[in-house]
């Protein structure tokens, strides 16, 4: 395949599917009908440092940077709309593999309503996928920050933690695959192909959330994040973790205690929380079907951080950008 | 300078100095009042590909990136809105360099109302700048793409040309500055600070533009992109080419015919425009008192493609991306 021909593929698959997009692909800009708010972010992951391409699959790679913008829109409640891909390709890496991390991306895209709607492909020293994600937002007053947390509020998590950590640890070979059965695929998955929180994150803020954040970093850094922008105290508790089905197999492996394994590997992408109590309470009614929703700890006043208060030693996460 | 005090330095930097910008940096996502429809581009520059580092300044680098981005909107008609950085920095790089890149981007921006509003900062191999802009237009009618040029149309260009790619010349050393005296910085400020033809492209789109790139590649270059996406010929005349001052200075050290140089050396970023003759007759009128718009060919039935009809030989541009 030449790169003329990619091109042309990469136009065919990123067809517009939805009639918000007046022109994708093949122009000097796309153009895109606007509805009330854009919501809008930017997330590069590079080969070597926020991945390693030899443990993962090009549409794993493509699935995975996309999904990881897309949790940021998640993080406010926004509803998705349209991707634009930053592709930098090293000498090497041939068309088909492009066209298959363009795939992986496209799947997700499609899943969740998105069109990849425009971007650019540049030769780089290392493969590095960048996507701005854009979300909508009629009502400005329904998406949620991470400054708007109070006391009183209860803490809360999407979902379970510690499985993306405990997929790359299986990845890594840091940890052996053989005592964990069919667990060890599925903990690869949610660190190869993590879903973002975009419908649970719409209805939390539906029901009222006041700060939210998507899991990136590992729970401790990412509360911690919340806790500064809103001028709060995040009181959380290490024995209230969802900590992930496998990761205690995981952890014992590598001597380590499975829940602040939890709070502190990142990269689960699923939504820290903050909410008034009496929201709380109904939201399993509001939430899709399958997600579920675990209280980790309460909002309080006083110096600002995120603490776990039955953690024998101070946790955080890891931060890999800056 | 430590990475957290870079951060609240760009927060510093970036601040939204628009009411349309609700939420800028330091959130998941920014939130921006949309105006009818987005017109949004992507442009990376990566060092040693698009641009040497040690050639250009840090605000240079900035400025360039995002005065790259800019003209993609500008090519469409449309008002610039909001930019989004993608850093990616390299190692030994120090965060003074870093602000002073933003520093570049933002005082551009400012200048034409543009709001920085989001991005990341990564580690890289090589540094690399990737900005999404995105432009607001009420009426999807009155933005320009690729694919409307019809013939008995004329083909116009703003400005002048072979600025950029004279000033390369004498960055890399491949042309001597002394037979050029003050015009030797003149070009290479045409090479390291391209200025976005933003008013040029809305004056045009406006006037009854039907077909509008901007000049990246070399004008043969992307005046074949118009002639492909409308499916018609541009007869273009090199005779008539506003060949930019100090490029003949130049050519003639480097052995080429100035007006070929002109015709296919790349990053002027200037606007090629097909419109109806009527309305070119006029346009010196609406155009920004500054600009200026050479008539340089016609868009004619036949075969479709770009020709020089007084060339001896075909020129194309350089492409450096795919």
């Amino acid at each position: 395949m030449r790169e003329l021909e990619l091109i042309a593929h990469l136009e065919g698959l990123f067809a517009p599917a939805n009639a918000r997009v007046i022109r994708g692909l093949g122009d000097d800009a796309a153009v895109v009908r606007a509805d009330g708010y854009a919501v809008t972010s930017v997330d590069t992951m590079v080969d070597g440092i926020h991945f390693r391409s030899e443990m993962l699959s090009a549409e794993e790679i493509g699935h995975r940077a996309l999904a990881a913008a897309l949790s940021d829109l998640a993080a406010m409640g926004a509803t998705a709309g349209e991707a634009y891909l930053s592709l930098g390709v090293p000498p090497g890496i041939a068309p088909e593999q492009v066209l298959a991390l363009a795939t992986g991306a496209h799947k997700l895209a499609t899943r969740h309503g998105v069109t990849i709607a425009g971007g650019d492909v540049t030769r780089a020293p290392a493969l590095s996928v960048s996507f701005t994600v854009v979300g909508w937002a009629r009502d400005p007053g329904l998406l949620v920050g991470r400054d708007g947390a109070q006391p009183g509020d209860v803490v809360a998590v999407t979902g379970t933690l510690g499985a993306a950590g405990a997929g790359l640890a299986l990845l890594e070979g840091r940890a052996a695959k053989e005592p964990l059965g069919d667990l060890a695929d599925s903990l690869r998955e949610r660190y190869a192909r993590p879903q973002p929180r975009l419908d649970e994150g719409r209805s939390l803020a539906q029901a009222g959330a006041r700060g939210m954040i998507d899991i990136s970093d590992g729970l401790a850094t990412d509360a911690a994040h919340i806790a500064r922008r809103s001028g709060v105290r995040l009181e959380l508790s290490l024995a209230s973790l969802p900590v992930a089905a496998g990761v205690r197999e995981v952890t014992e492996q590598l001597g380590v205690d499975p829940r602040s394994f939890a709070a502190t590997a990142g990269e689960d992408y699923e939504l820290c929380v903050c909410l008034p109590a009496v929201a709380a309470r109904q939201l399993q009614n509001v939430l899709p079907a399958n997600a579920t929703l675990t209280l980790i700890g309460a909002v309080v006043g006083g110096a600002t951080g995120a603490v776990f208060t039955d953690a024998d030693r101070e946790l955080s996460g890891f931060e890999h950008s800056f």
